[in-house]
């Protein structure tokens, strides 16, 4: 387990590359059917008339899909912990079935834990991107275990 | 669609309760496998000795809830556009499999745009509780429909 990123390896600017994830029309009517059953992300035609101007990912599918180029890029490789929360989520442009995502991470806060020594907060901002402009900003702050618990 | 809320509808500090909504292991673990597979959302015995102390689900899972606790009790109420983001999410307590969730929404601000006449943001907090405590708060910044067009 000594291989795994721990807290110290993550100063503020570190970057790290997540994607591509492919979004396709089933996964955004499925998720929009369980968790945001809004006409503008289960229904083509409804959408079309609406301020999105046709079918687009809810806002909170677009946050699991960062989550899950996290996982399939990075966390696996963490000392992680958990997390806390995230402390800014910004849908700036629809996210259209048949899109490409990637995902740009930024350590933005490195915070030690007061109550507890062996871990710290970590803040990263994931920036995702279609092929042609950013998307979305989605803040993430897990609990990273550190590398010399006292 | 006269009977809708609408923008001047949501004055700060007006109140909206949601929910129930019953949280089961099966889709704890289904919405980890898709979208955030660690192993202490995924596995039981996992669980036990992380941080959580036992399964829990997801904090994007969490949002998830909330935005569907949103729809079922009030969205489609509402002359919802679309969705800007969200300010914050804490994710406070775990949420476990059996829990039943209720949610407390309260109108935290109200801004009318300024590039677009028929609309404007209105700024939610959700404060989530299982029985005992509350256990996440979401916040979620809906575009709403005005009343009275120019």
């Amino acid at each position: 387990m000594s291989d795994l990123l721990r807290f110290e390896d993550f100063h503020v600017g570190r970057k790290f590359d997540c994607g591509p994830y492919h979004v396709t029309k089933e996964e955004i009517v499925e998720f929009a059917a369980e968790f945001d059953p809004q006409p503008h992300h289960l229904d083509e035609e409804a959408a079309k008339s609406s301020m999105l101007g046709g079918l687009a990912a809810s806002g909170w599918h677009v946050c699991a899909i960062a989550m899950r180029m996290l996982a399939d890029t990075l966390i696996l490789k963490i000392a992680n912990r958990g997390g806390v929360g995230s402390r800014e989520g910004r849908w700036m442009k629809p996210v259209r079935p048949g899109d490409t995502l990637r995902m740009e991470i930024e350590v933005v806060e490195a915070r030690a834990s007061n109550s507890r020594p062996d871990v710290g907060f970590v803040t990263f901002d994931c920036r995702i991107y279609n092929a042609r402009e950013q998307v979305a900003l989605v803040s993430m702050t897990p609990i990273i275990g550190k590398r010399s618990a006292p």
